[in-house]
């Protein structure tokens, strides 16, 4: 395959005035890649809620705010069309590969904790046409998936694989996703239901049932039904009379509400574990059962889970090749990101915006 | 081996006034084993810090108050003297076969909870001359190990045993013990030490510096010398200096202080665990950095942990058969339980101690 | 509930001339449970190519030849009409309980062993109508699970179970199951593809591709187009071509020839691992390339799994409850035992056999 | 620190006439790191008795033979004197740093099977004073580590090591090292029982006895003591003795005999593992009695560990840093590699020997 035509500048969504929602499309530099590195022709480019956290620096427990121009986006796909010095890893990645860039595009993949599958941050942008990745750590992605359909699957998709495997439940043991109808929760469903055989379980809000039983949950609790004073434990008690009287094996929280994380210990069995994933974004509070004695007597285990290692991306992908996962999405054009972070602040996007980036 | 004779009466350590710090020694009914059960001659009991929670109620956050006459006592070690029906399960239990009675003495090792090796909880007395057990659920003791050893071993002992196999480090990793020379610490110190390969480090005043080095610490951290407002970051970064800038791969919280668990988190490297055994006594409150983002931020784990199971007591076993963890402990006279307690209320005694039931 | 009648005398199938296939119906002594035991009422037992090769003494590596009158069977559901002293074990026991009785009817659950999750064994009848069963070994079969389709579950389902267990795979990898359209394979494939998320793949002769890919294969492979010299290798070469280049992550033998053994290390990837399920009849050889050095090149591993735990028992109902697993059986009665199993020794039944033991 | 002065030309020991025992002292030309690689300086390597299998092509299931002119060794030591373009992969790499280079000196770190920590095969030429490597896959060492020790712990140790691992044994499990007093062998007793916790016996001729129980085995047997017909049968008696009957939870054969792995799987107690470690030279054959009726009944495992991945190299350093491994060496010239060759073929080396690369 012969090299492409690479322009020297391209289209690129920045954050222009960061803390407040608002972006606009600029042309940049395109970059050559370094030693080791390639040089990908983005085509595609999901919009993850993180996105509008990192806009808005609304993680309030993170250090640096972001910074004045940054270009954002972290689960972009697209082709190969340079190769840096050094950069031809191995014989499977070529000119025209599609690949994917992660949330987590480096990790130095040689330290004790790298090399315990637990990669560490990075943060690039790939709302842009184009974009440097280190070769080692690019995602190829296989025939069969399409890009825009890819394009999740390498956060929201990855992040939820991650939480499911560090959930450590065994087949047909109930598996209960907070916030089950959502952009995490609807992927976290069917890879646990399709690709792990765990029996799945879905709360959200009455309207997420029908999203949450097609992508596999066998119950569903809506939320809204345990509106009292003594909400909490109604939630518990229905999940319980489910599971044989125990509670869940593991309840992995994919929204970012204090109060689901302040209910997640009650709902588990015994020797249950809860994984954390979605962040609460403003003021955020230990959660309140987060006792020593709850537990001990409960033999209970808190993990937190933050996106996935390379082989996970790898195995995710090849899930998604076989059809056991699919995202519900829809295409959007850089141009229309100031109308979608406005509807995504009032929680009226449905589904998940993948952009078009060469639309 | 012919049947002992067995006394109408016994004596046991009861609990006259629970609430308060008030035990003493009565005659009771011998009782006679029923189905599948054991009676046990027991000649030595540890007394756990446990037992002084129990007599005066001061876990609150368990339910139900202790009843008044209540035998108290949970890690024992003694003969069998009689078998009741269908009580003898294998053939290594016989008459004469030196066993003990462990915090949880029965569970029915027959639901998905107890066959993930997470037995259920029953409170037993094995301050008293002879006692009642499941004959599945006594431990044996191997020839090697005295039974004012094993007594300790059976509880304090089992449950850092259990403790350090949640914690789930790989060998060499650093582990760290808070409370490293109590009497649940200084057993971890040498289980990890010993018996599983890690690299033990330990927490705690000045004053338990040489014993926690002599079970096997191969760093200390003396907790006075971090005495100012910045404290707690002071041991932290100690603990990462000490361990390649990294932190702990666990920490072991054998402490019921709640500072401690406050700490916890703060010591772990990416990925690491801490493992919650000390139950706080009195106003036990959430640890202030549990929080979501914080798991996630650091991969970390939260586990609670409770004794152990009936193979972590069979391998305990043969850990101290092969010399690889010794208690340091004192003999007493259930008759010495009331002055006992006083000293353990002021933190005043040495070692743990194990009451010679037969004296 | 009211205890039922229970009959002195009933109806069982015996082996009256073990070593040649001969079985005839008697009118046997109904038993009285010991201590610790429940008698079961049986309704059904499946039958399977075990119960033949113990009928006429085929496994030759078994030491002990089947005495004559030995009752056939090992895996039988019925209910529970009488509890022998101390056999309550916990509430959710009664009488009219449905129960399994699996081929391991006893393990003592005491050992180092069994407490590992390796029962052992010991045999008995589940041809006849009524049989005595230890209260903490026998399976509560859930609402939802017909009796006549548990029954084969409760050896074949549960022999599988494990053995995909311990074969120790990632989700999404693909696990070959040799022999997949017989009464192991089929359920084999059901439980990988629909209650563990593995992509299985399959290997039998032709007119068996429909059974394999109804139950979940992704892949098959007709052996009878390997047939010529070269025909390992063309498997192998095929298997290869349909896993990326690598070959299986796990290979489950469920057939009894040597040639299938002699195959598998050879189809696996890198740190793959073969599972023995199928037990050969008459002369057994050792694997041919079960060399050191294939082994160390490979990082292969080969693991041997007999029928399953508890635990794994409980689970699989679950799985079974929950409509994931089914089996492919027709009903006998026992007086048709003879004609069932020439056909057997022929192989030409049509899926698995149950006997409906109340006929 | 300023960049070293670097030869043109270097001594290497090359094999000049692959198939017999013959080495000599050349000069080579000194190579530049390429992309990511740097160049190391060695001062040090281990003479490991597979380097005599390559250099006589003894191993017959080695496809290739060893091309003339190949460099020896692979088990290096030395500081790095340059980088190639992009090598600098972390901060902890710097001009200077003591590195070793392994058997695996590359592997691509990106495929499922490497991302699993199943490195795959490439092989280097460590007998000579200068020798690149990918920056991504040196094993730094730590201080206290001195470069003659460390090197035969980046092949002989890290083997073991891994071996180990692979056994999955539980803290105090009996682990039985085959060819126990030998150049592996007495690696894998320190590490099993200083660094992993097990319990360790050992096997091999009586005067080995001394060496074997210095580093660690609580258990020996003499093979020179079952020398009759029966001789197979009374070492597993006395292992089963040993061990309450049961037999070893794992055995690792550290030598390449045919007679050991002939004998290890009877060794084993239910559920056990045999680890293939030793690579048999000529005629190899299948383990005689590893039929799937041998696996089956036994639930035994059989796995093949070689060399060991990146991250078990860097806990490996840190045992040694620790004190919880040290190697029986002596040094020798490569000069001397003739006359140590020879004595290595007959059997007579005393201890492992290390080549000082500088002399």
């Amino acid at each position: 395959m012969e090299a492409p035509d690479i322009p020297t500048k391209h289209k690129a969504l920045i954050y222009d005035n960061p803390g407040s929602i608002s972006a606009k499309v600029e042309y940049v530099d395109t970059p050559r890649p370094g030693v080791g590195e390639v040089l990908v022709k983005l085509t595609h480019s999901g919009l993850c809620h993180s996105d509008m956290a990192i806009m808005t620096n609304r993680w309030t427990a993170r250090i640096e705010p972001t910074p004045k121009g940054q270009i954002g986006g972290h689960e972009g796909v697209g082709e190969i069309v340079a190769f840096g010095p050094g950069a031809v890893v191995d014989q499977s990645l070529k000119l025209g590969s599609r690949v994917g860039i992660k949330w987590m595009a480096y990790a130095c993949c040689n330290c004790i904790i790298c090399l315990s599958g637990l990669d560490s941050f990075f943060y690039p942008g790939t709302f842009q046409q184009y974009a440097i990745a280190p070769a080692h750590y690019v995602t190829p992605i296989p025939d069969g998936v399409p890009s825009d359909m890819a394009a999740p699957l390498l956060c929201a998709g990855l992040t939820v694989y991650s939480a499911l495997r560090k959930a450590g439940a065994e087949p047909g043991d109930p598996v209960l996703i907070m916030g089950s109808g959502g952009g995490l929760g609807h992927l976290a469903l069917q890879i646990g239901a399709n690709g792990m055989g765990y029996r799945m379980m879905g709360v959200d809000m009455g309207d997420k049932e029908t999203i949450s039983r097609e992508c596999g949950a066998e119950d569903f609790f809506d939320l809204s039904k345990y509106s009292g004073d003594g909400s909490e434990k109604e939630l518990a008690d229905d999940v319980k009379a489910a599971t044989g009287g125990r509670g869940a094996a593991a309840v992995i929280v994919c929204t970012g509400h204090n109060a689901a994380y302040a209910q997640a210990l009650s709902l588990l069995r015994i020797g249950g574990t809860v994984v954390c994933v979605g962040i609460p974004e403003g003021g955020e509070v230990a959660m309140p059962n987060a006792t020593p004695s709850q537990f001990i007597y409960l033999n209970a285990k808190v993990v937190g889970s933050s996106v996935g290692n390379r082989l996970e991306a790898i195995q995710l992908m090849e899930l998604a090749a076989r059809g056991k996962v699919k995202t519900h999405f829809q295409i959007k054009k850089m141009e229309d990101a100031a109308e979608v972070f406005e509807l995504m602040d009032k929680n009226r996007l449905q589904g998940r915006v993948v952009f078009d980036l060469q639309a």
